[in-house]
């Protein structure tokens, strides 16, 4: 189902009880851009951590508008064994509602735009029919000024505003408008001399259709006083609503307290938060995100109607299902259908997938980070000439090595054994062209500056990035290496997908009735066996690139994609 | 004719001949927004010079993206007496032509989009088709990137790129590539062994339309391998110009040398040199800007096919017309057609149209800008608290005066008569809460300012703007002030609207054939007396507004526009 300014009040309660009757709920957003820094690839480090990738994306990537917000709702019903799906895609845009409100700028990022176009995406659904939104500050001080209007118009309040011509005392009347206004004046006055004494005279301050103001004065007795304020009110109360807009789907979706899953949703989730609630945490204090999120990585499927918020939000639920299912078959005696309030999702619940981070799947918003060992990574500084070949040749001895960029001078290098390390940091000693450190030394340096410079050792402001004009094809990619990674990695992603408890069924699974005439997707989807080969939670096969085109042609395609895949 | 990435190759030779053969051209352009500061009134100070208006426009409106530009060519017909009339309507999109070009970042203001929006623009087909463009910088960095890919391929440059597996020798085959390999090594040297001794071995890098590389290896005679090469030339050769895409246009209008017409065009002309030519200017050295330019004030028109800038151009044009032959009503005996080579023209040459700019009516591109007396001027700083009732009331005493706001606690104001200044000055010298400078005070302190931080005298790079969430209604427009401006304007206008010399016929009227079948719009435009009357040379009906409603919604048109009207 569209939704636009134009029917998105009909369809509020009907996106309201889809949210309220489902199981768990998709969602996609699709983005004016990416990144306003050089690249991609100097914003997704293979060693960032899940800390500095958070505050490079909030550096980088929030001026951009997520203009297109797709919510798919799951429902399961237990006589049918099949999910019922509601899709929405809601086109998003802040259009200002009046003259003092925010004419809010966002950047677009021309292989972004031109990635949605090619895909048909429709700007000018967007632009002409978007639907408004607020975030809490906005909608705060909104409210103030309705207020303080209410407050001046009962006489209660200061009147805070003073014609400029005024002088602050009665204004002085043109030649040209005395007759006018002397005629005005004796109407009014007449309105008071009239035998109905249960009546007073109400002042109202109207805007009409030409956006021309004037001044309605009636005479209304107590009740229709009360009525009239009444309908002054909600009135208001509904244009307040209007302006609040887009937001309040968000409202009702954290309410909701609903599982939400999404498809590699650390941006969507941030700009879900920077877009309609307020200005983004700092990422120690995210414990107040109201969303139980799943995030997960990339799928293969079908391209022909990927990239609209609203179907890749479908998609993304399908996937979730067969997920949930697949852990369903590791139980004994296997269980075909996997609630979503099953305690085999618990594990993954509000772990954000970290695209391409070599051995940190997910940014956790829920507790701490996985800290992985690094002490086989080097830190390596070196002139601007250099290329990934010169790195592969200084460290040829080491064997297999892989090379994350992190700008023109610098580099980590992964060796493929411990062991090694020392024996690189020996060899670099008398070396004058290039200088090498360990992992921590590198760390404990940034710390050290940091603290110099007089930030707390939570701030993360400064990723060295330079801004050449071209980028250079070598530094596309977390490094063109066509080598695989040997050593051994952590082995975080084991406990995810092995489940250690035996599934208990859980309450909230009663039958539901389907809503008629439904026009979105329907999908019936008990255990499928497509996809589940996929499903990777250690990010493996999203970093590594085998050779530098496809490399190159896999990140144009995220860029493009508007979200990362 | 509307002229998108589908149809430009084939349009382009249409559109370089209706430059030639024209007499002069109108351009329009429309953009994707005007100011990243707060507002629009913080931009355009009554009392703004020249130097500051440019400085103000570079810093807060070349962030934008012109994504229209329209275009109309006037070829005056002396048989018939009348112009033919061309328009062309250019949607502009910086698509990016492949991995290692500039992915261009552009801010979109919601104000000016949404205005768009409601004029029925059609965004798709800026996004979807919209013709791409290069500065010169990036036109040579390309030409330059294409030389050394040839000097490459040649072997006679350097080879700067090394495979990154190749460490600097051969590679090692992987096992299970090693027979593939291994024939086609047998292929290419049989290549060697045949009897024909005249051919040589080609060896061509070719990219599928999959965007898969692969090596071509031929054996060529020489006049064959001439031949593709010269082919591969042209290729490259087309794909630049390609590339250039729309600047080529602004390269044409350029080089034809001819008078441009535009409508209150500083904006318009500042984007195009900045969008497809380089980064602008200081405004002192704006003597290499290749257009020849008369910019004029805004008009009122129907309202219907406005704001496409075509079309916009096109009126431009007519207005052009209208105000040239209304010149030649003052000729001995009149003369009702006035060609746009005419003297009578010249005044008016190279002068760009500064909008609200209380008397300064225009910014002066081949010559020293107008300096009028701003003896009558005060500058006063305040608390933030104050609003204009506020300085109306503390000058009183000095009857009508004109308030321009500089920033939340600071405005110009300008008083009716000069000698009341000292009054005013003396009134002020035990104030607390305020302060009061004389404009010659203010500029020198400005002057020390910068001196002081080392700047030369010819920067202006701080404008004092502060950033509040919502714009308060009180500092929207130069100062709703409802006074008339009473004291001596400098007669700056007059030597413009009073030609002082008999007009000469001049060259370049032969009759010139129409374009058969043309599609444009065309208009037999002799002598008409409409418009005529609106003339205004001194911008003063664009900055005074008579209420502070009105005013702002005037300026809330000018925001939406996309272009100062």
């Amino acid at each position: 189902m569209e939704v636009t300014r134009t029917n998105f009040k009909d369809s509020l309660s009907t996106v309201y009880s889809a949210i309220e009757e489902a199981d768990f709920l998709a969602i996609d957003g699709e983005f004016s851009g990416i990144s306003d820094g050089p690249n991609v690839s100097a914003l997704t480090n293979g060693l960032d951590t899940p800390e500095e990738r958070y505050m490079k994306l909030k550096k980088h990537s929030m001026d951009f508008l997520l203009f297109q917000f797709g919510l798919c709702t799951f429902t399961y019903d237990q006589a049918e064994s099949k999910y019922v799906i509601k899709t929405f895609n809601f086109y998003i845009f802040p259009k200002p509602f009046n003259r003092t409100s925010p004419d809010t700028k966002f950047i677009c990022q021309s292989s972004s735009i031109d990635f949605l176009a090619s895909q048909g995406f429709d700007f000018n659904k967007v632009f002409r029919h978007g639907i408004p939104y607020l975030n809490q500050e906005e909608e705060v001080q909104l409210r103030e000024q309705y207020e303080e209007r209410r407050s001046q118009s009962n006489g209660s309040g200061n009147p805070s505003y003073i014609s400029p011509n005024s002088n602050k005392g009665p204004g002085s009347i043109p030649e040209e408008h005395r007759e006018y206004i002397g005629r005005v004046v004796e109407k009014v006055e007449s309105l008071f001399t009239t035998s109905e004494k249960t009546k007073g005279v109400l002042c109202d301050d109207i805007m009409g259709f030409q956006k021309e103001r004037y001044i309605q004065i009636s005479k209304v007795d107590d009740e229709e006083r009360k009525r009239r304020e009444r309908q002054k009110q909600e009135r208001e109360q509904e244009e307040l609503n209007d302006a609040v807009g887009f937001s309040r789907v968000i409202h009702a979706i954290s309410k909701s307290g609903k599982l939400v899953v999404g498809h590699n949703m650390l941006l969507d989730v941030m700009h879900t938060i920077h877009q309609f609630y307020c200005v983004l945490p700092e990422v120690q204090n995210t414990h107040h995100l109201y969303m139980n999120t799943v995030g997960f990585p990339s799928y293969d499927t079908a391209q022909e109607q990927l990239h609209e918020a609203g179907y890749d939000a479908f998609i993304t639920g399908l996937c979730f299902i067969s997920m949930a299912n697949y852990l369903g078959t590791f139980l004994t005696p296997p269980r075909a259908h996997i609630p979503s309030q099953s305690k085999l999702i618990q594990p993954f619940v509000n772990k954000l997938f970290l695209m391409r981070i070599i051995d940190i799947p997910y940014l956790n918003i829920s507790g701490p980070d996985l800290q992985p060992k690094r002490d086989h990574v080097l830190y390596v500084t070196f002139p601007k000439e250099w290329k990934t070949s010169d790195l592969y040749q200084l460290f040829s001895a080491f064997g297999n090595i892989q090379v994350s960029w992190i700008d023109d001078t610098s580099a980590f290098v992964s060796l493929s054994q411990t062991d090694q390390v020392q024996i690189a940091m020996n060899t670099s000693r008398y070396a004058e062209s290039y200088r090498i450190q360990t992992y921590a030394e590198y760390v404990q340096g940034r710390q050290q500056v940091r603290e110099s410079q007089g930030h707390s050792t939570q701030s993360w402001d400064e990723d060295g990035w330079v801004k050449p004009h071209y980028t250079s094809p070598s530094t596309v990619g977390a490094g063109p290496t066509g080598y695989s990674y040997g050593h051994n990695r952590p082995s975080l992603g084991k406990r995810c997908v092995s489940p250690i408890q035996e599934e208990q069924p859980t309450e909230g699974e009663a039958q539901r009735s389907h809503a008629d005439g439904w026009s979105g997707y329907t999908h019936s989807h008990t255990h499928p066996d497509t996809g589940s080969k996929k499903i990777r939670t250690d990010g493996k096969d999203t970093h590594t690139h085998t050779h530098s085109d496809t490399g190159s042609k896999k990140i144009r395609t995220d860029v493009s994609r508007g979200l990362w895949v």
